[in-house]
This record gives structure tokens, sequence and C-alpha cells, in this order.
């Protein structure tokens, strides 16, 4: 595994705010991850990253925390991004209480365990993500057969679209994940 | 041309910094492009959004203006953004005081009137927008042979990343260019 | 933009068949198109060709001239041709009264100011255009439902046949653009 | 297989320069291919079809007609062209006086019966086929390593982009190869 | 055509059951095909590679013998693998008694002279060939409207499945096919 | 996740030397993977299919056996498979006493932490299963670069020969992996 490309952000003399938001992240998960100290080498667009990012995946809204790290990984691993796939299948594992369903929304989404109406989600999620401009209609229709409203649309595709630019970033800086996210939500609960 | 999916946000009931933006785009080019009123139905995206935009599109740094929207409107026809084409691509004839380059850089952008530079530069933004997993060393080395630093490169390579993001909230939204977009900076200066 | 591969024929001692054609076209627009001095290079070839687009371009049916230029800018654009798409993309602006329709078909013909009609005539050209061994029954029973004869599906079927090889010629010869098919069709009329 | 889309001419009432044609290829052939058939329901287009095929098939110049057909065989086949394929093959078989490199050449003509220059000119052909926009410098030098010339490269070129028309043509109007073409040229001669 | 990467084994040496397949094949068909002394290298991938064969190829069904054979070139063809479709070519000419319809599968099953049944058939083994994760209910449902059973659709699949291997080994082997192969099943029967 | 398509083998009545062999996986393993279960329905093809199997994945030779897993897995990923990916993932943990390679290679092998021979393995093994036709000299040049020999070359694309039939049938008989392999290697071994 090659050394990223930019080094990665000292945080003692990063600026005041980034600094917070990293050390509370690192006390909170007992590490910092690596998208911190990459993208706070710029500490503009490290704070408009992570404005775009709150603003999707920390709202209220029709999709629980746990589908909102389904469309990440599935539209990630589509975009063969290490750094988002192991990360947010992290996150999905811990949100999902699910230690396999990462693996399976990663290889092969549509075979993995979830509803009928996640797969619906993926699939317009997978379509934002890959071929946009042929998005139609019937995309909308096919997520509204599920239940979703026009906001659940923006929300599924605003995160499919946010993680287009966050797996480019990731191949730009050689983004490495943290060792850390592998051993996080292994543990089974009963099913 | 369908009616956009979501509506067009009222300028006045917007929260005043929105507001302030968009009625001073609209004092100085006269119209205010439809991006600006379908993003700011959501503060928080509208904010995030543009504060990306400003940390890569005015900054100081090795690309030129018109170099950058070069960038957008190469990787945004590859997109088959619509919105991006025709709007970044009055900004780019404006720019690059060249009205012919827009269309030659949406098209085939390896045939266009740019220097070899400008080039390179492209290749390695559409191979960000197109492919960013397949980046390779040889597509830095490629950048540097022209004097392109690592600075330059997280500039050319963030700007494809952002336009990912924009493509696709554009296709989304069926967000539509502004009929004033097609008429800018068609005057020829002399060559 | 690089040099044309091969030069550029001088009309003087052209054969007077093909030097009365290019001059009548000079007298018409005010200059020479350069696919008439590339083409010229080869009198068998270029005769040819002008009668293979004369056939098709220039008959009595069911299509409108716009309508035959706007598929010719779809295929082109989606075959990367330059010189066809600043070219007819011209003759669009001027058949079709419209200086944005151009653009708009170029980029992303399905979010296009055109008819639910042309869009289909469209559908029909690209998949010709692209994927011709695909084509079905269904393509041309989608051609019928908007009142497109079968003869009119020729007609549709064989101008993107014909911009098939004259996209290929252009790219083989290095066919350039003359500057003034930019400025032409501009003015927009009221609409 | 399925009825012909657009039925075949009588040749009865064909205009007499097209009957001529048709009834000198049936005294030759001992059958009339479907190609003239189906043509010549279009006088102009029979015309400008042929004009073109006789200026590139029929010339002089450093191509063989052999290494003619194995241009129309390959790109016939990457574009699942079945009329010209099996018709082609045939003419490839007696030509080539091989009743094998038909099959080779559709099949993967890079490990076929043929010399390295005629693989070099078949990649060149295939680039034109399949990609013309990256045709590069590059593609043109590799002809020259094998002798062919600039003028040459555009009867390869030109070979590859009629056959792009009339693979789409042959799609288009359902052409059926004639069931004579498939026993042409078997007899193996003497290796 | 190049020499094979790996020399084809000697029969002499061979295990007495390899050998014996081998002579075996040779007395009925006059010529020891190349796939038996290419994989005869490696004695137990030879065995394995036959027993599956055997179990698809030979097996009692609902498919017959040329039905198996289709599936072979059509997948074959699509991976331009050169000694299965030629091989396999052969003995689909002489299976199905008609000495075109090898080459019109390989070019373009869908126009091909078979049966709605077969063009069925094919369009599932396609699917497994080139695409088997988007398999779904449709494509098992749409056998079905064939007659064909479940056991059918396995015996299909797997027949495109062991072609993925076999066509693979192929490549990586450089087999050429014996020229014997394209002269047999060309005489045509009564239709 | 759905049921599968074909109901997996009963143990009880299936041939003898067949429920030797699940019944000895099932003690070293303590479960029965479902492949067993699933091919077994047909004895002729489960032995080829072990066979074949055995004498790739446990013979002797120049790839050890973690790396001849990475193979399977970076495969298997390309071809979405979600068995082989969690089954065989499982196996390259434990055989690489690395919790984290097996993400790594399915998601971008390319950034994995494995050795640059590896990932000229790794190279190999993915040309020959995404597109054998394409396969060169330089390809085997560039494992011979890495002190891969010939043999190791049949091996690689063997390997990858094999599991393009185990992905087809995988998806074929909607093969799903037994939750038991999620929790297998996971124990991060020092580093």
């Amino acid at each position: 595994m090659e050394t990223p490309r930019y080094p990665l952000a000292d945080v003692g003399p990063l600026p005041e705010d980034i600094r917070a938001r990293i050390l509370a992240v690192q006390e909170k998960s007992g590490f910092v991850p690596n998208v911190f100290l990459v993208l706070a080498r710029r500490p503009d667009e490290f704070r408009a990253f992570f404005a775009y990012h709150d603003a999707l995946m920390e709202k209220a809204g029709g999709l629980t925390k746990a589908e909102r790290e389904m469309i990440v990984v599935a539209t990630s691993a589509a975009n063969k991004c290490l750094y988002c796939v192991v990360a947010h299948g992290a996150i999905l594992r811990i949100r999902a209480k699910n230690p396999r369903v990462d693996a399976q929304v990663a290889t092969d989404y549509r075979h993995a365990e979830i509803t009928p109406r996640q797969k619906a989600m993926l699939d317009f999620a997978m379509q934002v993500s890959q071929a946009s401009h042929a998005l139609e209609d019937a995309d909308f229709a096919a997520l509204a057969a599920h239940g979703f409203t026009d906001e659940d649309a923006w929300d599924i595709g605003a995160i499919a679209a946010l993680f287009a630019l966050s797996n480019r970033m990731a191949h730009l800086t050689g983004m490495r994940p943290n060792d850390e996210f592998h051993a996080l939500g292994r543990a089974a609960p009963a099913k």
C-alpha cells in the first residue's frame, strides 16, 4: 500500500474550528479517520466538505442513518473507492446492527439482506452515481412506489452526488482507510 | 424542455445571506442563474456548495480562471450536463476571450484551440472525472511535465470532483440553463 | 489546434464539377467549409459523398431540414466529431431559428427544447448511430407512435449512418471547422 | 430469420443504369446480392453508395483487394453486421485464396493467419471504426512503421468509415445475406 | 498466426486414460483437436475439464445437441475465442445440418436462422456469459415462456459458464483451431 | 435476500463420495458451505467442479495459498459474485493472516496491502477474467519481470478462468454465502 501523495495534516497548527472537530471525532471514535487529516491541509475545502456532509448525513428526513450509509457503500464500491467502502462499511455495520450487510451491499446490493424499499433506494442512488444524465420520471416513480417523497429522492441523489465528489477526492489524494475501521461492528447481534 | 422537478425558490423569504448572494449575482449578471434558485430550497446545501465552489474557483493558484472553466466544461460535457455546459461554457467564452473554445472543449477537447499544457490539464481532469480509481503516478507525472505542481494537481482534480457532484445535482433536480447564457461572450475579439 | 493531416485542396486545378460546387457554396455562404477542401483531394470520393449527402439532406419527405440537422448534431456529438457538431450546429441554429438548440442537442438531446416527436426521432437515430445491431421492432414502433412512416425511419437511420461515415472521415483527416461557423445563427428570434 | 422490413426491389422497373449494374453482377456471380435489391428502392442512394464503394474498393493503391476485404470483415464483425460479414467473408476467402481467414478475422483478427503488416492495418481500421475520435499520431506512425503511406491510411480509414455506414444500413433495413455466399471460396488451395 | 505459448503434449507418454480418450477422438474425427493436446499437459485439469464438458454436453435433457453448440458458439464469439468459434462452429454445422447457422450465430444470433425458442435460449446464455450478476427472475420467466424448465435453465447457464472458463483457457494458452474444422459440415442439405 | 432458485441438496441420499466430502468439510469448518449443497444436486457436475478446484487450488507451485485466494477475491468482485467474495474473502483473511486484505482486494486491489509481485499477479488475473482475448506477450512479460514462470502464468490464468465459471454458477443458482463466513479470520494478528 503506497504512501499517500499528500501528507496528513498535523493537528496542532490547524485553525481552531477544524482542530476542535478533529479532536471531537477522536474522542468519540478513539482515532482520527484519515479523511479529516487529508482534507485539513486546505481549511476552506475541509469546511465546505463537512458542511455538505452534515447537511445530508445528519439531517432529519425519510431515510434512516443506516440507509444513508448503504447509499455511500454501494456507490463507493461501484467507484472502487477503498477509503469510503471501508470507512462507511464500518459505520453501516454499526448503524444497521448487521456485520454482513456492508460486504453484501458493496459486492452486489441487489442480492443483499435489505428490504425491497432499500433496494429501490439503491437503484436510484446508483443511477445518479453512474449515469445521472439518464435519470427519468420512471426512476422517481419507482421510488414513489415504495413511499419515498420527492424530498427523499433529493436526499438519496444528493448523497450519491456528494460521494461522487468524495470518492474522487479519496483517489486523488491517495487516502488510506485507517486499520481501525476493519474491526468495528463485527459482533453479530441476535438475528 | 420539461418543467424542473423541484420548484425554483422565491428569493423574498430566503435567509438573508442567501438572498444577498443571489441579489449580488443578479446585479452583476443581469439575471439569476438557475443553480442559485434550485439549490436555495435547501439553505445548508446551498451554503456548502457555494463555499466549495468559491474555495476552488475563486482561489489564487497555478490555474487561470479560464482554465478552471475549461475543466468544468470538459468534464460536464462528458457527463452530459446541459446546465453546466451551457452556463460554464458562457463563462469560459468570456474568460478565455474566445467565442469558439467552449464548443470545442465540450465536443472534443483533444482537438480544441488550447495549449498542450491545457490539454494535459484536461487529460488529468477527465481521468478524475471518469475513472478516478485508475489514477496513477504517470498521470501526476504528465502534469508535472507541463510545470504543474502537486497543489495544481489537487486543484484540477478537486474541480473535476466538485463538478461530478454538481452535474449529478443538475440532473437530479432537472436544472435548466437560463436562456441568457447562450448569448454571452459571443463577440469574437481580434485574434 | 493541430494542422490537418491532409492538405486542403487548391480550388483552381480541381475538376470542373467540383470547382463549380465549391464556388457555389462560397458564393452562398461567404466562405468554403473545410469539408469541401478536404474531400476534394479525391474527386470520386467527393462526388460520392455529396451525392449521398444531397440524397438524404435535400430530399422531400417527412422530416424538416431542421430535424435532419438535429440528427446530425446529436449523433456527431455522441461520436465527438468537432467538425460536424460545429458546422451542422450552425446550420441547425439557422434552420430551427433557435440559437440555443444546437448546444442542447449536442450535450443532452433528451433535455433539449424539442418536441416529443423530435425526441423520438433522435432516440431512433442514436440507436442506429451507436448500436445499430440492437435495433428492434420496438424502435420502429416508437417512431410510428409519433406518426413517422417506414420511409421516415429509413431517412432518419440513413442520415445517422451517413454521419457515422462523415464523423470518421473528419477524425481521419483532422478536419477543422471554419471559424465562421461559430458566429452563424446566434441572433435570437422572438420566442 | 425474419422478413426484411423493406421489400426487395423488382429489377424490371428500375432505372436503366441500376438495372444494368444488377444484371451485370448477376451474370458474374450467378445471383444478385441482396444489398443491390435493398438499396435499389432509392436510386439516388444506390448510386451514391456504389460510387463510394467503387471509389474505395476498386481503386489502385497500396492495399490488395484481399486486404480491403479484411478491413470490411473485421469492422463489420465488431459491429455485428451479419450481411457484411457473410458477404464480404466470402469475397475475402476468394481473394485471399484461404477458406479459413474470414472466420479468423471476424472472430479475433489479432490471432488470424495474417501478416504483422495486415494486423497493423486492421488495428488502424478498428480504431477508425470503433473510436475514431481517439485516433492520434501514434496510430499513423504504427501504420508507417509497416510501410503504409498517408494515402494508404486514408484508404484504410475510409473503408472502415464506409462500412460504418454500410453496417448501419444493413441493420436498418434488415438486410439478409444470400445463402449462396456461405458456399463460396470454401475449397482450400494447397498451402 | 503465432506459435502457441505452451507446447502441445506428445500423446505417447500421457497417462493411459488420457491417451485412450485422445486416440478415440482421433479415430472418430480423423484428427486430434488441439484442445486435447493443450490441456493434456496437465492431466488433472484435463480430466476435470472433460468430465465437466461431458456432464453438460453429452447428457440427456431438454436441449438438443445442436442447441448446446449454439450456446457455445454465441458466447464464445462474444468473448472473441477463435478456437471455440471455429471448432464448435463446425460441430454446430454438423449437428444442425445447416452450413450457415454457425456464422449467423457467431455474428449476430438475434438475426440467425433459429427458432424464437432458440433465440430465447441464447438471450439467457448471453446474459450468463456477459453479465451474470444482472440475471433476474424475468430472465427465467422468458425461458419458461418458451417451455424451458428450471433444469433446462441450469443446463443453458452452466454451458455458458463452462465456456466462460474454456474461452479464457484458449486465450491463455494461445490455442489454435485445427485447419480441419473449417471444412467440416459445409455441404448444404436440402432445405 | 431472496430464496435460492434451486433447493439445497439433502446430504443423506447423496452418492457416497459426495456425502463423504461434504461431511469432511463440515467436520473441518463446523458448517457446510452452500456451494457444496447447491452443486450436489448434480453429482457429475459436483465432481468435475471440485476436481478442477482441487487441481488448481490445492496443488504445489509458485503461488501461495493466500495468493490463489487473492485471485479468486479480485476476479469475483469484478464479477459482483457475492458468494465467492464472502466465502473466499474469509479464506483469504485466514491464509494471509490479515483481516483487512479481502476488503481491499475486493474493492480496489491496486491500492491493497499487497506486494508489487502480487499486484502484477492480479493484473494478469484480471486481464484473463475481464478481457482474455486481449492478453498479449506484454502481459506474460510483466509476470516474468516479477519472477513468475509460464507455469505460474497458467496457474494464475486458470484460477481466474475457473472462477469465471464459478461466479456464473453462483449467480445462476442464486447461491447465498453462509453467515458463518463473515466472522472468520477477523482477529488481527500482530503486524
